[in-house]
């Protein structure tokens, strides 16, 4: 089981000039055979089908726990491709419903607009969805942290492409980010496959053979020490993470560190409505009294409880007079 | 983000007599259209594409938190076909590398012998993939809802047809479990769409049209109130769900509840190795040395840390001579 | 655009011992690469896009005459489908919720019952969907003639092996018929090559090269002069069929005919429900209340209209007392 | 069964400025999760599979009806594609085979081009074969129209993000008609749960919340009555419609109203040669001197006899010297 | 390019008795993510994109020249299914068109006989299509050769596990052999690895952990050597093998060979006609009879030149007269 | 099995302009339906599946020896897509890993920079993966060899519109090549029906009814003579494709001519590195030092053996100073 925490794992910049075909490409990282999500439920369905987790609880732990983290960079890629994707539809209602969208047709991944509310969608850079072939999980141990290990070292490829071809802040705080966050992943399977089988992989790193710390967007994360650590994510479970990360980083030979607890994380941004897309609604002003409302009457605070990102500003589409498309709470 | 936990929704029980078919059945639970991939998946990706949350926050915190309950479903799924898979191959080294998997040749899903370990796999009853078109993110608040209510109803639907096909006990503690958890899920988004709407969907309860209550594997979680339950995924956030969750019942006209805390779940069973598909190996007690080894390296505790439920008799195979099949820590 | 009928092509017999197996080998026809949908579809998108109608029209109302009969073909294959499946769950509310589908469980196509309610879906004999790939629409007069020639020697061989796999007498009386009729189209397609091109094709008949009057079920429809006769299926258009098809049938050597008006059909079986899977409802009977009274309401006759095939007999489930399982209209 | 006529839903103006990138966009009103095919082939299997049709004849009758408009709905779709791609290639024979689809590489989707002949494809705007994956019928008759109102909502949504994102003349009046014409069905799934179970789902109207008589190409479809009328698409049958279809409009408050036939339609355009694309050929003319040939054979009047919109004017390309490519009619 | 040897790789028993569901399991070494398509398509499309050849021949070569082995495999795969589906229907004409299928219904994958002819397909155990998505070919050396060793692994794995599932003697032979084999090629990929980056992978070996020379089926090639040998599939290229493969076998410690030809390969059986599902045909003598005409006409031998393994005994199915079933040469 | 030559089977231009979005195209030449991968795959599986070989010798060694033609197309498409591709990414280290793609960002398929090292991928235009339901092996001789000859007539609609959209000299170069030798291969396939059933395709030709011969391109093929040759592939086997593949070619009335040995192929381009892509490596020349090294050690030639188009210039990046990207031999 779970429990979620309203917050994303790293900041990333608010909204600023839209990026269509840059959130299209970033969406490799999201659904792509190397995406997030691959490792998030390539590290989950592992963890559920592991057979004698008492025998091998170290392995099992690690695993388990990659898994917990993987959840937020998925989050993590939601939020930059939201982000690019912010403002890139009319929100002034002079536009709607005439040809709010005629300026990105023919740009990016089309199904962020028609199907989507520009919003993060499970596919990859083709639009292709995300496919349940991707999860390797046979059950063998050996077999699973090699292929571990080669899932992030394709991650690793990709996230250094994407970095490449895509420049809007958002997307670069991702990759900067994820390219630290993965590359931990990436040596605690190699160590993992080293402490099973007596293999050493350290010649592997880096690879591809660019060493992280030449991406500038990666450097805070380093000078921080997170190219080190293995955060547990759990306030109680997956105890023996240390039994197998340890030793010295394969490209840096500093010592590797388990942190017992998981980082804070941010609140992120409250990123605006887009009524071109009907995203809340057609009128999210509407929503937003009878929200209220509904808080009221339940006795909480007149205020929204969550906490976002200071500086977040909710787009606040004037009222549009429509003749019947309010609503009323009973 | 999330934080996780190592324990499961509910109890299931130990492994019995395997249902190999009966497992295959299942995974319609797992990656079907109408799965718990699609629950988690659907309402996941809402969340990270909520707009304007602050001005939504009561709906936004509704299906955010949601989502977090599913993952403990996928969990539990698995725990399921784990549980019904174990035993379908014989664990005496007599028979491996021999004949261990003819008396399952052209029965069930094949994937779980030939690709999985006897696990569970991100696939429906027909051994097809889950796939990310699955997953309906219009970022229309209506619309999700609408979709996350008929969702709901398809899944129920999937759920009841489960229990009549498969007896087997997991099965049935599994789908007596999920049709009350799920029930829960499909009011709160019809009253979601009532508080947000006006509409009344009260009488569209329950859909199939049997009432859950003549389940006889529902009736304990019903007894103990969990059919009006919605529970807080989270130690800090989602404060706002009982803004919409509340009002009567639609079919027992009892009041529905937040309870501001998550379930404390229970402890799996550690399912045991099945060396016929070498999970976790071919000779499973060598990763058991090894673990044993590291965590007293590491200055862990001798015995494994983790809990699993009383009663978890892991297979412990005759060791195999194997010329060359051992590895040694470095 | 289309007017519908409320009645098949030809006659099938009522249900009798299911066949689960065969209902899923007989889903080839409905679903495959070769089946039903295949053609309908195909024809369909080639009418559609067909350019310079009038300067070809007898082509243009060939392909587009054919798509309609073809509609007709796609709804028989369903019609058996759901005849070879009913009757597979029992109907006595003594099983549901109990086991009613365990004694399906492992065989056949698990979406008939746990997706579908004992119904055909859009999927091939494997369970895999129909896909649009399937569809050929170059528009290239010659080669989409080529391709229809093709798509119905793989129809012809598919139908062919079906009728040899499947006993059940609703497959048999499918397979019969849509021999018959899809040898005629063969002749269409190859007739309007040599129409189109000059190249003789006579001799490429019958592909497989086993002639149709060699299948027992075939003969009746033969005999009716069926295998001569392509029907005009329009009260209005595609008044150009007997520029191109004419002239000797290649096997029998028999005057081709073009007849002026659409077959009359028969009125199918009105299948009993099957309350296992809830189609069309748990409690049936509460459904059959509901339409009388609306028929009542808007001044209808009390008697259902709809014409069935005499000799049909709805089941009636005995009334079971459900808590809350009814409904009542406003 | 179905009849054919060779007439199209409303009337499309004629080719004007091609619009390849917006074609694309338009597929997915084609073959999108919710686009017209979605549409036409769910109600069509509904229908098929439904059980106990003589208990439940209004809501059968319902189904039915609706799936036979649909199939003018793909028909239309398609023409307005097929308009938007008109005249994207040169037509003069100067340019075959040299470069005549350059100016169209990277632009839109290369199938229309490459694999059709400038013409729709079963397909959705990201290219996407349409899948019957997307068919639900569950044969449980409440789930179904649950399914069937959340289909029409997912559609409306398309259709106006379409709207938006697509001026192209043909694109705004086939979504100008389709909107009003969904909207009809959307009410009418929604009628008729409200019928079924006595839920009222009046406030969900309209969904996307923007009310359709604001869609300048809606209006004049509204003015003619149009959003209150469910035609009857059948010569003979589906005579209980108006059992379920009745009562206030939930959005204008207006008599809904059952039409005992089914609308006249007008004639197509007769879109012209693509000679480019080889559509119908790389030189057509010789397939209408062919043709005309054949008419005459068969003793047929000498000019064709199907309508086509008057101003249809088929481009006639100069007949071009190739030394073999004509054929002759044995 | 290639140039073609009518030969396969290692003796095949011939047919016997016949095992249809253990020929379905068999798919998953031909068209499974880790089947024998996925290998040779691999490394076939990693040849064809390899840049700077020169700089890096030695590694071209070995992928370049595993790719040729890999066809063989391929080829072998499908020689294996199609002995075990040989027999599987009846050859007396008493049967066709009768029920020569019925004995296979719901058994084994349905395309082997409704799609194919008794023959093997594109498709892995579960009858889904091998997919051009399991092709990585990243461009970046160190990348792709981490990819081969685990897709090595992989299929190691489900060669095992076949091997485990299926006692069909084809299938043994088959699973004998391509484990010897594919073990070369895990050790090349390995040792290619090593070379480039200096890692050491000996100890990874075996994965899966079982040795192959505990299988019976694999001793005879292992005590040839075939387990150290890597063979030159061309005769005048890929010269530089040697520079990668070389050193110890990381299991037994033999050095490593390279060969400096293709091995010789032996003659397949001519498997019998299967008339029931027309392969070659309805009436296979008459096949034979146009043939011997043909060569004759062309000047060619009486005999069939083609070599095939002796002992096979092709099916003469008696001459069934069928009224219009043959053909003639003009 | 197969013999490799490290040669293409027609000289393709060196790189020059690239031209991402004509790649991009070309790919539908490569895994769309009708693609060489189809072509290939189809004969291939075709002749694996091949019953009865001895008494249809002539037919066998047919499609057994143009599968092994295809090989060769295949790898020249890919050939052409990595000279198009060649260039597209700056060579200097200036800018990796900064923005080195940012150039292609929207263009072209995105596939080609994140997944692939600006590479050929088994994708069709739409960058959908080649899938193996697009092979027909029904091993029913007369079906198999008329979806042989309609699968040419798409190939070749392909080819021809590639060529119309794509200018590149390398796609011209390909395409011109292409048309000629795929339509030996239509030829062929149209004699074998004719020579099986007697039926006379010759007036088919040309389809589409373009004569190749007005292809500037093709036109030095043809004056070779290469559009009346098929090539043995074999040095030893496939002896009796003169029995089938005879008589007049159907456009032009030549006699048609099996060539008893395969065409000798030119050496490719050995085509640069593009280290933007890690193609193949961020710092080639280190992998260059690596393979220097290992062909020393081996006792091989110091230059590289292989041979490579003159005037290919590989791209020598400067060396890049980086920390620790380096790697030793052991």
């Amino acid at each position: 089981m779970i429990r979620r925490i309203d917050r994303i794992a790293t900041e990333l910049p608010p909204p600023s000039e839209p990026d269509v075909a840059g959130a299209a490409a970033v969406q490799e990282l999201m659904g792509g055979r190397f995406g997030e999500m691959s490792t998030f439920m390539n590290y989950m369905f592992q963890s559920f089908n592991f057979r004698n987790r008492q025998g091998a609880r170290p392995f099992y732990d690690l695993v388990a726990n990659i898994a917990a983290e993987e959840f937020g960079h998925v989050e993590l890629v939601a939020a930059a491709i939201n982000t690019m994707l912010t403002g890139a539809t009319p929100v002034n209602d002079g536009k709607a419903p005439k040809a709010a969208l005629a300026q990105v047709k023919g740009i990016g991944n089309p199904h962020h607009f028609l199907a989507g509310g520009q919003g993060a969608l499970p596919q990859n850079s083709l639009g292709q969805p995300w496919d349940g072939s991707y999860v390797f999980s046979s059950g063998d141990l050996v077999e699973d942290l090699t292929h571990n290990f080669f899932l992030e070292t394709g991650a690793r490829n990709n996230k250094l492409k994407v970095y490449e071809m895509v420049e809007h802040p958002a997307a670069r705080a991702l990759t900067g980010y994820l390219l630290v966050r993965g590359g931990v992943h990436q040596v605690a399977y190699a160590r993992a496959l080293e402490r099973l089988t007596g293999a050493d992989l350290t010649k592997l790193f880096p690879t591809p053979r660019i060493p992280t710390e030449k991406i500038p967007e990666c450097k805070p994360h380093i000078k921080r020490g997170d190219h080190l650590r293995l955060y547990r994510f759990s306030p109680s479970d997956y105890l023996e993470l240390g039994a197998v990360f340890n030793g010295p980083h394969p490209e840096t030979g500093e010592e590797l560190v388990v942190v017992d607890e998981a980082p804070e994380g941010v609140p992120a941004h409250d990123l605006p409505s887009q009524p071109a897309v009907f995203a809340p609604d057609y009128a999210p002003e509407e929503i937003a009294e009878i929200a209220q409302k509904l808080r009221t009457q339940a006795g909480l605070s007149k205020e929204p409880t969550g906490e976002v990102a200071s500086g977040s500003e909710p787009t606040k589409p004037r009222r549009t007079s429509t003749k019947k498309a309010g609503s009323k709470k009973k």
